[in-house]
């Protein structure tokens, strides 16, 4: 299993790479919520996601004779860009498997940051026989989205600096949870550095697969998600799942309307960008408001990145 | 005039009050322009806009008799709220005169700092009527949005902390001009601490009457402006005047076109909300690369105060 050594060892490689974001806080927030709420600014992250921290991470473990291989994944997300932007920092090869209905604008940005995109029918068999024909022929790395160790320790340096930068012991530490490449290394990061916090998943009630998997302890696939957060979209992995039962105390669940309610109060109050993904674990706190009262809490924001084409 | 000293004692006067806001970089735009660009996000700044400085300046610089009597003023926009919550910060009241015709959202937030709104008929002659009506019957001071001493060396704080927290010298200074509050402080602040900086501002091509004025050296009011800028619809003060003359290297203009496509780019990429004030001078660095081409540029984002409803 990772532990804190390998965040440690992480944080050390990826840190030039990346920006140390920000801790914002709003009066009108915390008043709102009768708590006192530091958010982990990753939506000023590289390419506009935490997901740049894990990508750092394991593309610059690879060894060089690996590396020259290049890198392979399967996403249409934030994965995709991050993984791209990775692999041209350190000048080696990315291809990136994208659905053929993804946006335009989403491959765009991918082929911006120099990756080979392939388009494959929009389905998980489809998905996995192209990376693995890649794989067969060019014998890249394939860097899961979040099954993935070293992605696990890059996604935990984020909640490793919300602990270090903020100047009081945080109650409760929060992330959103999808496939649990966050959530996971948030809960070893904050259980080692601060063993009295609780950590708290937020999750959407239109894809709730890691909150009853939590609460069977079984791990349950995702079927037929339904929800604006279009980064939560996914299955838990079995290694996030497993870090997640050891070290997770909680996982609340928010509806898209609430969602949707917390994500307008981050933008009109903190005047900043981010994706609704984003926006679950503030929209938990709306919902159960006597669990947080009074509490100091961290939420790490993982990303901004939202069309924003309606205003324009 | 207004000088650098006054512009000190107004720091030491509203530090604890204000948020020393944070300089932010997008590497994006910096490449897209050929230059380093240094954004002043005074969107993060209480009530949203840096109007807040210049309103905290002028109400806790009054002596206790004349604070007891109250502070007025006329503005529907930033100003508004920035007097609001700078008079209930002192515990002194507050009137706000806003034209009828004011959206309801912009009284709500002056009601919701607890200040009181006096409606009148939305022409310049109806809006002086009444705030002398204010002041003959109750007594309280008038607080000018910009042709007023202590708001400009209020405002003047905003540029000093820009160039105190930016490492290397900075090569050009900008600021929006409106009113001129912004602009002259801005101006008093870069001479004093950098007297080699350039001082540039930018103005709404539909809204130029500082532009006219500085090109030909005399005052001319705004008549019938027309832009999406709403923070820049004012004439130019007086008091603004002479010190932007003395003080300011050049004014450039930009079309509402490339200031829609500059607040796209500062969403998109630096992930913040701005108001369309505030994306004026990066649009004029867009349309006069050769100007701004590697140089080291600060600019002051204005305020955040924009209506996101169309996303929601």
């Amino acid at each position: 299993m990772v532990d804190f050594n390998d965040v440690k060892i992480a944080h050390e490689r990826i840190s030039s790479f990346i920006h140390r974001t920000p801790i914002m806080s709003s009066t009108a927030i915390n008043e709102m919520c009768s708590a006192n709420i530091a958010f982990k600014c990753e939506n000023f992250q590289k390419v506009g996601a935490f997901k740049y921290r894990g990508a750092t991470n394991a593309v610059q473990s690879l060894r060089d004779e690996d590396a020259n291989r290049g890198v392979v994944t399967h996403s249409s997300g934030n994965h995709a860009q991050a993984l791209a932007l990775a692999a041209k920092i350190r000048g080696i090869k990315a291809t990136i498997i994208m659905p053929s209905n993804a946006p335009q604008v989403k491959k765009n940005a991918v082929l911006g940051y120099g990756a080979k995109v392939i388009e494959c029918v929009p389905t998980l068999i489809a998905r996995e026989t192209t990376t693995q024909k890649v794989i067969d022929e060019e014998g890249p790395t394939f860097i899961h989205p979040y099954n993935n160790e070293h992605i696990i320790a890059g996604q935990a340096t984020a909640a490793k600096e919300l602990i270090e930068d903020t100047l009081s012991p945080l109650d409760i530490v929060m992330a959103p949870v999808g496939g649990g490449g966050l959530l996971s290394g948030t809960a070893i990061s904050t259980k080692a550095l601060s063993g009295k916090t609780t950590v708290i998943a937020a999750e959407p009630q239109g894809a709730d697969d890691a909150y009853r998997s939590f609460k069977s302890k079984t791990l349950i696939p995702q079927t037929a998600p339904n929800t604006i957060c279009d980064g939560l979209l996914t299955s838990l992995g079995d290694i996030n799942f497993e870090i997640i039962m050891a070290k997770v105390d909680d996982i609340l669940t928010a509806d898209d309307e609430t969602i949707k309610k917390a994500m307008r109060l981050v933008f009109e109050r903190m005047k900043i960008i981010i994706e609704p993904s984003s926006a679950v674990c503030l929209a938990t706190i709306l919902l159960n408001p006597e669990i947080f009262k009074n509490k100091k809490v961290g939420i790490i924001i993982s990303g901004g990145n939202y069309d924003l084409s309606a205003l324009f």
